[in-house]
């Protein structure tokens, strides 16, 4: 295995603001009361809500996973960024339908009120009803990229990952694994959480190796990469809301308990969970060595240590 | 103008049975646990939901639309099939979503419990996300038309159609002018709807002509018939909501006026908004025979008048 450069990993919180601040201009300009050449009218009370759903917040992993599996082949961030940013939109269309109060009923999301409670709970439907919409307008465009097939693809994957067999399918289990009084096994919960966060980390990864033109070979380490990297994403999801504390998190902890949520810190205890998570990280940085990108792959492998070890 | 042959207008109801058979066994088709060939998987419970919610019901006057204007230069019904369901899913989720408690709060729909009645509010709230998801999958998929301009073309149509500028926006509108104060003008109702309403119908005959590769100017043309169809068909339900009753409509009559929505009835009267209704009729006809289409266009001419006229 390439050995991680510890130079990145110290460097890596940096690195991903500086993607970040590239998407929030991204989000910010695809996001404007009316676009360049057209009469289409946004209303702006849900523009506004848009906006403050998916501004001024956010780690931007996914569009960062993106844009750097992309940078792979050479492609410039630019060229990635309207992916980025359709990607990130799905993103936040989820946390704002999740938080919803026949969902998960959250107050609070990044430290402020979430959407139904800065606005209302129709405003927050139509966001992100909104949002998810625009993902696939921003995709289909052709700004987006110049090759009508590869936007073909990037729409039919955002749409695979997203909905029934994905995200959407997730998240319906897990609030009927909540509502059913039997627990969950180790497998159903790792099914429920590859379809709920899984899918879209790894829909991150394989669009930018459809704008990067990837080989299949290095695709599928690529994919493999991205899969363990979203299981120890969500076992650092499940250690934070044990272990962490509300100020650092911008939201509520210990709520998983009190949900009946059950997730691998439950079925393993946090030493078994915590040896689980290593040995994913450990794997998909495994698949990346074996994608062939060699010392390229730097920011991936540190994102995939940030993401296992992160501390909100 | 082409004069309606009245045979047309008697056989109408039964041309859109037979055309909503189609698309019934094609949405039924395409909702099923396993698609051939690949491991998703779809949770039954969300899946049923789905069915309920978009089976068993409706007019599909959208896809009827879709279909007829592709039929007008020979598309074969099978091969506009599959855009006719996705377009008839987000219809569907669509409705979903505005009878959520949050939004309009209807209990029932086509004479039968609505969705987050019969199952429950999450629920409700991922069929439609999933729906509309799921319609962009549909659309991006090479199934769909051979031609990948086509198929991008249909995925951005219904994107801006549904999004912000159009359905999502409409009915944020709505809901905006129903808490406000101040009554609606007359142009502000007629945007509203618009977008609430006329977008998407218009995306149905749009769709059609993507499909069909009709001129710019026949699709100039026959755009022009789906916005006045748009408008008698929304002045039509305006109507029916005063002169209805809860029986043939399967739903609540009299609920406009009982939530201070604006419409046209209320601003114009009762004749006032008939005579508007034959007008936008009689505008969609004439747009309708610039086109060009001769005969061939008796069945969308029929739809123009059976919308207006309509009874539920």
């Amino acid at each position: 295995m390439s050995p991680m450069q510890p130079e990145f990993l110290a460097q890596f919180p940096e690195k991903l603001r500086s993607v970040g601040r590239i998407v929030e201009r991204g989000i910010d300009a695809l996001l404007q009361p009316t676009t360049s050449g057209d009469e289409i009218i946004r209303p702006k009370g849900l523009l506004d809500a848009m906006r403050y759903a998916v501004l001024d917040g956010g780690k931007r992993l996914r569009p960062f996973l993106l844009i750097e599996t992309a940078a792979l082949m050479d492609v410039p961030p630019a060229q990635a960024l309207r992916a980025a940013c359709a990607l990130e939109m799905v993103h936040g269309y989820s946390l704002v339908h999740d938080d919803l109060p026949a969902m998960d009923n959250d107050d609070m999301r990044r430290g402020r009120a979430t959407v139904h409670r800065a606005f209302d709970e129709a405003t927050a439907i139509l966001v992100g009803d909104s949002l998810l919409t625009y993902a696939f307008d921003i995709l289909a465009d052709a700004q987006t990229h110049p090759d009508a097939h590869i936007r073909l693809k990037l729409v039919q994957k955002l749409a695979q990952a997203a909905g029934l067999g994905g995200m959407a399918g997730g998240q319906w289990l897990d609030l009927a694994a909540e509502a059913s009084p039997r627990a969950l096994t180790q497998a159903e919960i790792l099914q429920l959480q590859a379809m709920k966060t899984g899918a879209l980390l790894t829909c991150a990864v394989a669009s930018g190796a459809i704008l990067a033109g990837t080989s299949p070979g290095q695709t599928r380490a690529l994919l493999t990469y991205a899969e363990n990297l979203g299981i120890a994403f969500q076992i650092a999801d499940d250690i934070l809301d044990v272990e962490g504390d509300a100020a650092t998190l911008g939201k509520q902890a210990q709520k998983d308990a009190e949900r009946n949520k059950g997730t691998l810190v439950q079925i393993l205890g946090l030493a078994g969970a915590k040896a689980l998570r290593d040995q994913k990280l450990e794997a998909g940085l495994k698949a990346l060595d074996e994608a062939g990108f060699g010392d390229r792959a730097q920011w991936l492998r540190a994102a995939a240590h940030f993401v296992a070890h992160r501390e909100s």
